[in-house]
Order: structure tokens, then sequence, then C-alpha cells
């Protein structure tokens, strides 16, 4: 893999536009990822991102018990993978070996990055109080990684019921204020 | 005007993409708007949408004080109008008569609906126990509003530094699970 670092203070930049997300984590020798769709971007440094994953899913036990994951930015030539790898449990499937997902091994935390998704997001749960009540983290995201070869990677975004969107032609209005959307 | 009702249950499938929205509020005979990207569902239903808004800017004492606000979400050809709202503080201007949006008055809340945007959500403040940290609040959308007329309408969603993209081409994968992006 020819990732390179990529500064914390770009990141939201990856998720502001709202592309879904596979989520891994790792926890007692056993890997886990699934897609995720309600994140949001909470504070530019450190990055802090905020999501939902569902205590009905393998993925919340693995999170909660560790405090670690990666959110990894896939691209549309995996949304055929994207869309599969929600709709088993990893309970009972290796969804990397199912699904021929590359897992390689992240720097700061014990989740693993997915090879093939273009960014990589190693993160760490770092407010818990909205867990119980929304199934709500607070992460942040500690160390990133991005794939130089990829000069304009297609993110896909959900409006529900398996419908994706993809982008299309970007527009450009610069402001003076680099944050006037966000903040 | 002629928007109609829209069902609560489908809320989560207008933001979940992760479009700009305009958000809208009112206090003391005074309204104001201002473009917002940090946003994302948390239930859905009752819809629930969690968001930033930056106690340096006019909306956050608006939203703070009333508990209440109106997400709207507008289309690309409104593009240039939503950057020109990020650019100057509602405190000393009236956003909607220097950049000709129309404010209507919602059904449930004292903020204004947006006409020209398509979509619209009537939202009170459920939760405010990370607004103080992380200027977080959690919205619960009472009334929905959606122009019947827009067939296609093409969000925009900012990935950053004035750069913003349109969704292209839509991927139709079906999966057993409605919510499995989400949940």
């Amino acid at each position: 893999m020819k990732k390179k670092d990529f500064p914390l203070d770009q990141v939201y930049g990856l998720l502001e536009s709202g592309p879904v997300v596979l989520v891994t984590a790792a926890r007692a020798g056993w890997m886990n990822v699934m897609p995720m769709s309600w994140h949001t971007m909470m504070e530019f440094v450190p990055p802090l991102v905020g999501c939902v994953i569902s205590s009905q899913n393998h993925t919340f036990d693995m999170v909660r018990a560790t405090g670690e994951c990666v959110l990894n930015v896939p691209t549309v030539e995996l949304a055929k993978k994207v869309v599969a790898c929600g709709n088993v449990s990893g309970e009972f499937v290796d969804k990397f070996k199912t699904f021929g997902l590359t897992p390689v091994a992240a720097s700061v935390v014990s989740a693993p990055l997915i090879a093939e998704c273009y960014a990589n997001l190693e993160c760490k749960v770092t407010d818990r109080r909205l867990v119980s009540k929304y199934n709500f983290f607070i992460l942040e995201v500690v160390k990133a990684w991005i794939d130089p070869r990829r000069k304009a990677p297609k993110t896909i975004h959900h409006q529900g019921e398996g419908i994706f969107v993809v982008p299309g032609r970007t527009i450009r209005l610069p402001s003076p204020k680099t944050s006037f959307l966000t903040k």
C-alpha cells in the first residue's frame, strides 16, 4: 500500500460532503467492517467526528469495548462491496475474506485500515456521553492516510433505500472565511 | 408556495447524503439564515438531526434562546446565495432582503421557511447536553415540507475551501435492510 500521511487539519474536507464510510474495528483476534452514513464533523483540530453506530450491530460492541475504530472512505468502484458489507452480520462472517477487502495494520489503533479505500482515518473514542441514549460516539481522528494516486476520487452518498449518488460536477465559490459552512 | 407535507419517516433520505443546508432562526422580530454542513441524522422516527452551529455565529444565540430553527435544503441553483449567506453576519444584514430569499411562515416553529429551497424541516431543539462543549444541538424534525414539482433536485455538498460537488449519476443497489447504512 502506497498510502501517505494526510494532514489532520484537512480531514474535515474528506467527510463534510457526506460520503458513506466503512467502519472497521478489531477485538480479540476478530475484525469487522460495516458501512455508515450517519456521521458529521464536530471540530477541525483535533478533528472530531460524531457518528451513530447501531447497538444492533456487531461493530457497536467492538468499538465500545476497545474505544477504537478506523473510518475508511471508499470510492464508487467499491459500491457493491460496501452494500454487501451492510447486508450480513460480522458476528458470523469474515467480511474481509468474503468480499475481497484487504486489512492493513494501522499505526496507532488496533482496528485495520482497508487497503482498497482511498482514505483511512484512525480514530479513538473521545466522548461516550451520548452512546447509551443515541448510540452516538464522538471520535478523535489521531492519524490519517490518503492514496496520493487518486486525483479525483468519487465517493458514494446514500439517499436512502439503496439509492446512492456519485459526485458529478464541481463548483468553486471561494469564500473569505474557510470555515463558513461548518462552524 | 406549493410545498406539500413530507412524511417524517422519510426525512433521513433528505439529509443522509450530506447536503449543505440553510439554517433559519427568528427571535424578537429579527430573522437570520446561515449555511451549515456539519450535520448528521441520529434517529429515523421521530427524525433527529445532530448539528454544529458555531457559537461565533448570530444563529447560535437565536437557536439556543428559542429552541427552534428550520433546516432548508437548497439546490445548486442557489449555490451563490448559499455562499453569500455564509460570508456576512446576520447581526448587521437582513440576508433575506440582501440575497433575495423569501421567508415564509412555518406551521409549528417561529423560524421561517425559505421558499426557494426544495425542502424545509421545522425543528425543535430536543437535547442540549453537548451545546456548551461542542456547539452541538440535537434537533427533532417536527414538520417537513417538500416541493413536489422538483423531481431530481441537485443538492450541493461542501468539500472544504469553497469547493462544492453536485450529485451526478445515481446507483441503485437495493438492500434487504432499509437502514443498513445508517443504524
